[in-house]
This record gives structure tokens, sequence and C-alpha cells, in this order.
């Protein structure tokens, strides 16, 4: 990582950084449980050929094995981007207690955009959703990854 | 397993009797690739305290590691039970050929019910889905297993 993270949001960027780098669309997630960071993963598709490897999913599944109890209700989780269908379903099934996400994701996203999943009556669990979290810098890597891609 | 499999469904019936005998909920999951099954699971949650390891999630991780490329173009899933949203999310991204499901969900089910993700503008991949396949076999197993715990 390049800068010494300062707070989750800030690791979650530095990971989303370490992504592209690794020819992975960049993507940062960390899991906090009780002010101390439990998670991180950074987006692995490309790396495990596995296309449901999203940063979120990878950090959830860890952090449950550190919490051990089968659900992240007192975990707070941060990710560099809008967590799309999948995610926000995994989300509600692990009950997380808050998500903070960077940009916006108009195309996958399915918080404030798409389905909307959490909004819905079969979203057995709504957690509190803070958006905007250093979405600039969140949003410019996502863009400058895929302008070099083309 | 109780009887010889004749077919992926039966497979996948199968596997959810043996996740209700090991206290999951019953549901089971195959996925086939040119009429070979190439991966089987049944839900983990309990035994992995991961609320995530639904069916399929873990079918479709285990098939792509058999496949290779990162995607299961060209196989096709079956599962007892209709998919919920993580895992209709979870089907779009592997770019699933076809959906082959049991019972319909209408508390969490994301295909026919729910979010009907497949349908929905931000679904990248929509597969073909044949719904009712041994349904009732499917949902009786889910009702004993629900009545039994009360």
């Amino acid at each position: 990582m390049t800068n010494k993270p300062q707070n989750p949001m800030e690791m979650a960027l530095a990971l989303a950084e370490e992504a592209a780098r690794n020819g992975e669309v960049p993507v940062g997630a960390v899991v906090v449980h009780e002010g101390e960071i439990i998670a991180t993963a950074a987006n692995q598709m490309k790396a495990l050929g596995d296309p449901t490897a999203h940063a979120e999913m990878v950090a959830m599944r860890k952090a449950l094995e550190v919490v051990g109890s089968g659900r992240l209700a007192a975990c707070d989780l941060y990710v560099t981007l809008e967590p799309c269908t999948m995610c926000a379903g995994a989300i509600a099934h692990a009950k997380i207690r808050r998500v903070y996400y960077g940009a916006e994701d108009a195309k996958g996203g399915a918080v404030d955009n798409g389905v909307r999943f959490f909004n819905q009556p079969t979203c057995h669990h709504k957690p509190e959703v803070i958006s905007g979290l250093m979405e600039s810098k969140s949003a410019k890597l996502l863009q400058s990854f895929f302008l070099d891609r083309r």
C-alpha cells in the first residue's frame, strides 16, 4: 500500500489502488468491529478466476471467520464502491450494522441504484447506509482504471 | 445420500436431504457442464458459520475452479429453491446459461419473486430460467424442516 491508512475508508482506498496495480477492478473493502479493523480485501475476481470474489464478499467472509458467530451484527463495512446486487444480498444475510461506501454505481449498484435491495420487502435486514465517503477519490480511481484499459 | 441420483435435480434434492440431516436449511445445488455434473453443494451456512454459504454460491465457486475460465457461460445450475438476491446476483456475474429451480420462495426469492433481478436493467446477464422442477418434493422438505424446528 502506498500511504499509511488513517481510517477504514483510507485503508479501503489503498486496497483498491493495490487491486488496480494487479489488473483488478479497483475496489477495496474493510470490516470494522468495535473500532478495530478485523478484515480487509481487494477485488480478486481476476486472481481467483471467480466473478463472485468482490472485495465486500471476501472481506465479509474473513470477518465471519474472525467473529465466529455466523453474523456481523456489530460490524461496519467500508467499501469504495456502491455494493452490487450480490453483495447487497450478502450484507443483509450477514446482518452488517452499517455500510459506508464511496462512489455510486449507477450501472451495477443495488443500494441507491438498481434494485435498492435494502428498501425491498424481501430484504430481511436493512443496514444503516452512509454514502459518498471519499467519493471522488474512489470514482477517479475507477475511471482512470477503465480509461487505461481502452 | 439416500437414493442413487438419476438426474441433476434428483442429485440436488439428495443434497438438500443431507443438509437437513446436518441441521442446515435443506437446499442443494448442482452445476452441469456439457451433460456432466461438475460441482455439487448443500447449504453450509451453519457448518461454516457463514450466512453467505448458500448451496448455489458454493457449487458455483467449485464449478469455477473446475472450468477455470472465470465464467460459467456453458453451465446450467440446478437448485432446489428459488435463488435469493445474493445468489441471483452471483448467477448473473458467473454468466450461468440456464437456471433450473424447484420450489418458489415468496419471502426470499429474487428470480420470480422479490427484486426479480434477471428482469432488471442493472442485471448484465439474464439466464434462461426453468422453475417448478420437482417443486413439491423440494417444498415438502423445507416445510418439514421448519416444522420440526418449532
